[in-house]
């Protein structure tokens, strides 16, 4: 029997047993799934933990995300087109969940399906090399409970283990003399550690702004970003100043590019994530800067040198779970046969006409617009249900808009689905007056309810 | 032409290729050695980091030393018998250097030994399995500066990788929602950050004797340390209390086993490490907690499963740097075939009855005679210079002893070499006062001389 192994069960993981399982569900015979997860459980990035640096069994903490984090996108753009927010939570919620509502959610449509039992938890993959002479993968795992190694044969490979975990750390001379906390993003967990506190935040992009702005809502004293590229362009409250990029760092005093400088107890590094795999060989690995079209993936997920590997979520990312599907149906059909692979030379030539216009996009709107038409690309050739991308953009745009007015209040918007047409109620509660971020809270029918 | 591999160029490492120089140096045809070396630079824990967590490549964090670590035992106890600290500094320096100068002294003998070409820096194994049809290792290599992997056949393995990198990190209910800095020891560095704050320390160990007495001696408010088994049995300050066992936290406050209860800023887990082996195979790897007899390692070396195998520096340590001589010694001569390798029955009994020795020790007088015992008995089978054992017995004696009397005082001691007989000076600084550890303050002929 053919057998596929999916490295990692987050979003990008748990649509791949989804589409095995919906095409099962219609009667299509499928291989045996084995997914591996080094977490106990599943959820990717949205499986909160405490932990930072090393985990309980000394691997790498997987997770970025921390205390009180919201979607910082309308949860209109990425619903599941198989699976509504409405289904799951049986009435209408708000347009920015947090983090646990979030994570409820994509739970429920994997245990609806019932596919659990093919995951393999607390197992990390350590090593996956390719045998030419059978054309199978020899995958070692190692099961943390059992404390126990072990090879396995499978005929595919999809790598589905994320790419914002593993964080860019770039040094700034006296950051190794700072007498104060240093930390990347990465290992951000409680905004009430910086209560009272001069914060530097390093970067200009989500993580440092999102952070920035937790901070600013649990009370940090001042919040310094400093930027290398451009400010962020929007308005923030009086104790937020911008500065140009630091250049180095005395004591605990910052020292900026325009000559100013800053006394500071910590220093945040939002400086962004590595693709990172450890446990691939030479010949198996991607290696790409964080973009929306890396290279060397057919449609995004074959991998060129070797097309019985895949790779999920490989994309710096505007649509998330839906692209995660639309990649993951595909993924399936090509392993079932039922789509097409051209030769090298004519996927190379696909794929690079993709990095042609990439190439070309200048402001969001046209990169939201490139990776739409990416997503209908590949849902045009499954059954996954096709959506309203265009009404997905123009949430998008809202969006992008409602930042701009207001960074501190667009979370308090709310949008109109397109897979159920209705539409969001507002959230009972203010984002910035919303101190617990809890399922509990979330769903309550007003504040303190 | 044979081949070893030594993974890791920490104390360890180090020695192993010293150990195969000398053998060189008198004319001895040596195997081809590569010793694989993660960091940019060699000294293990004694090549500081400021990182934390994943370092510049995304690799964890191999460091554990933090900034104003000095030497916990005298000098006098670690030193090589083939490379004093008179022969490196050219005069007389204190029992307790700062870490930077230990670093100066290993380094120094290596480059002496001008070994350094055999290591490839930047450079972590990733994996080894063990090829029984040619009865050699496959070695699985991550050159991070070029970024590519490889894979080479070697004869003997050597496994150096420490084993005080990768945190042992307990759950105690409210960490995952505590307010402020949970940490484990593996990643404090500054003890600047936690002036004026109340800290609380888990464990009764070194990291946990020392963490709190430099948190002190650069001015934390207050310490509660908290233990398991027992209390350390020092006499602390007025402002450091000890404690029971943490039981849980709300919010900032502790809540220990005698009902008492504490508000803190931050915890800092001094609960030890755990051995690690991510890139060895199943049938390779060890498995032990920290203790000072490992099983299945006939003469603390010996991969009993295989005994192309060796690991160093595995044991808990009194005995440090010329321990681990001793064992590369050993490990070299066992290579070059001049050692008998007695069958597998007899080399478990030898183990076993080391380990049966080690079950009877209850103090530490008596585990460090069982330490004194075992250098001894590898010393006896090699050309490393034999040296006063039972003189460096003494020194630990003493060691403890002024500890107890203060344990904010001991390093303000000095004690004789039992190589070169010589007393050491006193430092010119008391520790307490002492708040620059560079190399150049403590080399200097007097406080800010
Ligand atoms: C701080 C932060 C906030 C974000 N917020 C949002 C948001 O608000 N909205 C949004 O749409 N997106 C958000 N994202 C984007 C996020 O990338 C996606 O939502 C999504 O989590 C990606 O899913 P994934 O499955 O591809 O990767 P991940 O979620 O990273 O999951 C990968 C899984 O692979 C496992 N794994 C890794 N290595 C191995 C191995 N060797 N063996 C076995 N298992 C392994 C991991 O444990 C993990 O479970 C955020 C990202 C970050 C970093
Ligand atoms: C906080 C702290 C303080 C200490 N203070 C003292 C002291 O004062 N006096 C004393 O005598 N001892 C002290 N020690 C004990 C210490 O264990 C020894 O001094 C010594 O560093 C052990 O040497 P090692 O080579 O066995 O291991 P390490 O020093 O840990 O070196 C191991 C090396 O292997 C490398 N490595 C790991 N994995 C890989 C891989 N996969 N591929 C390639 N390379 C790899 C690492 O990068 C590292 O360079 C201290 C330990 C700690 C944690
Ligand atoms: N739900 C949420 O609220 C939330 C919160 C945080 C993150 N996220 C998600 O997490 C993902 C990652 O976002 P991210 O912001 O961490 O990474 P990112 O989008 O890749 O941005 C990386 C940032 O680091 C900066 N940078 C990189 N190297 C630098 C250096 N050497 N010096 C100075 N600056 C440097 C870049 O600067 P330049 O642009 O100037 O080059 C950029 O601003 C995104 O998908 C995001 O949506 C979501
Ligand atoms: N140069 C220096 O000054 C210096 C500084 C720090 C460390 N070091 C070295 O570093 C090495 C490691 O020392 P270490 O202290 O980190 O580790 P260690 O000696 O192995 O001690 C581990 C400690 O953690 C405690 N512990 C473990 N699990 C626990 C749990 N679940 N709850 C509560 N307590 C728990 C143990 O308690 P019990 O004992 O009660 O069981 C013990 O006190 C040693 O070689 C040491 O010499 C040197």
């Amino acid at each position: 029997m053919t057998r596929v192994a999916v490295i990692g069960a987050g979003p990008s993981g748990m649509a791949q047993l989804r589409a095995f399982q919906s095409a099962a569900q219609r009667g299509v015979a499928i291989p045996e799934i084995v997914c591996f997860e080094k977490c106990a459980d599943w959820g990717g990035l949205w499986n909160y933990t405490w932990r930072t640096g090393l985990d309980e069994h000394g691997e790498p903490v997987h997770g970025s995300m921390y205390r009180y984090l919201w979607s910082n996108g309308p949860k209109e753009c990425l619903e599941f087109a198989d699976y509504s927010f409405d289904e799951h939570f049986g009435k209408g919620i708000g347009s920015y969940p947090p983090r646990a509502v979030l994570w409820d959610y994509i739970k429920g449509r994997v245990e609806k399906a019932k596919v659990r039992p093919w995951v393999r938890f607390s197992t990390p993959v350590r090593m996956v090399t390719f045998d030419e002479a059978s054309q199978q993968f020899d995958l070692t795992w190692h099961d943390l409970e059992k404390d126990v190694m072990g090879t396995e044969r499978f005929d595919h490979v999809v790598v589905a283990s994320g790419h914002f975990s593993t964080p860019n750390v770039p040094f700034f001379p006296g950051l190794d003399t700072f007498n104060g906390r240093v930390l990347h993003a990465h290992d951000f967990r409680d905004a009430l550690e910086f209560k009272g506190k001069d914060l530097l935040i390093i970067g200009r992009s989500y993580s440092a702004e999102d952070i920035g702005s937790q901070c600013w809502k649990y009370g940090a004293r001042s919040i310094t970003s400093s930027y290398r590229s451009r400010p962020m362009g929007f308005h923030f409250p009086d104790n937020w100043e911008q500065k140009p990029l630091l250049t180095h760092v005395v004591n605990k005093t910052a020292h900026f590019k325009d000559g100013t400088s800053k006394e500071v107890d910590a220093i945040i590094l939002c400086t962004g994530y590595k693709h990172h795999f450890p446990f691939l060989s030479e010949p198996l690995r991607l290696k790409t800067d964080n973009r929306l079209w890396p290279l060397d993936l057919y449609k995004g997920v074959v991998w060129q040198k070797n097309p019985r590997l895949f790779y999920l979520g490989m994309q710096d990312q505007f649509f998330t779970f839906n692209m995660f599907d639309a990649q993951a149906w595909w993924v399936r059909d090509q392993i079932l046969g039922r789509l097409p692979l051209p030769d090298f030379a004519a996927r190379e030539d696909d794929c690079l006409s993709w990095r042609a216009r990439e190439e070309t996009l200048t402001d969001d709107e046209s990169m939201i617009r490139f990776q739409a038409d990416y997503v209908k690309a590949l849902i045009e050739a499954t059954d996954y249900p096709m959506f309203d991308l265009e009404g997905v953009v123009q949430t998008f745009l809202e969006w992008e808009h409602h930042k701009h007015e207001n960074v501190m209040t667009f979370r308090d918007h709310a949008y109109r689905s397109v897979m159920t047409g209705k539409m969001s109620p507002l959230h009972h509660t203010p984002w910035k007056d919303a101190l617990d971020d809890s399922l509990e809270a979330y769903l309550a029918e007003g504040p303190g309810a």
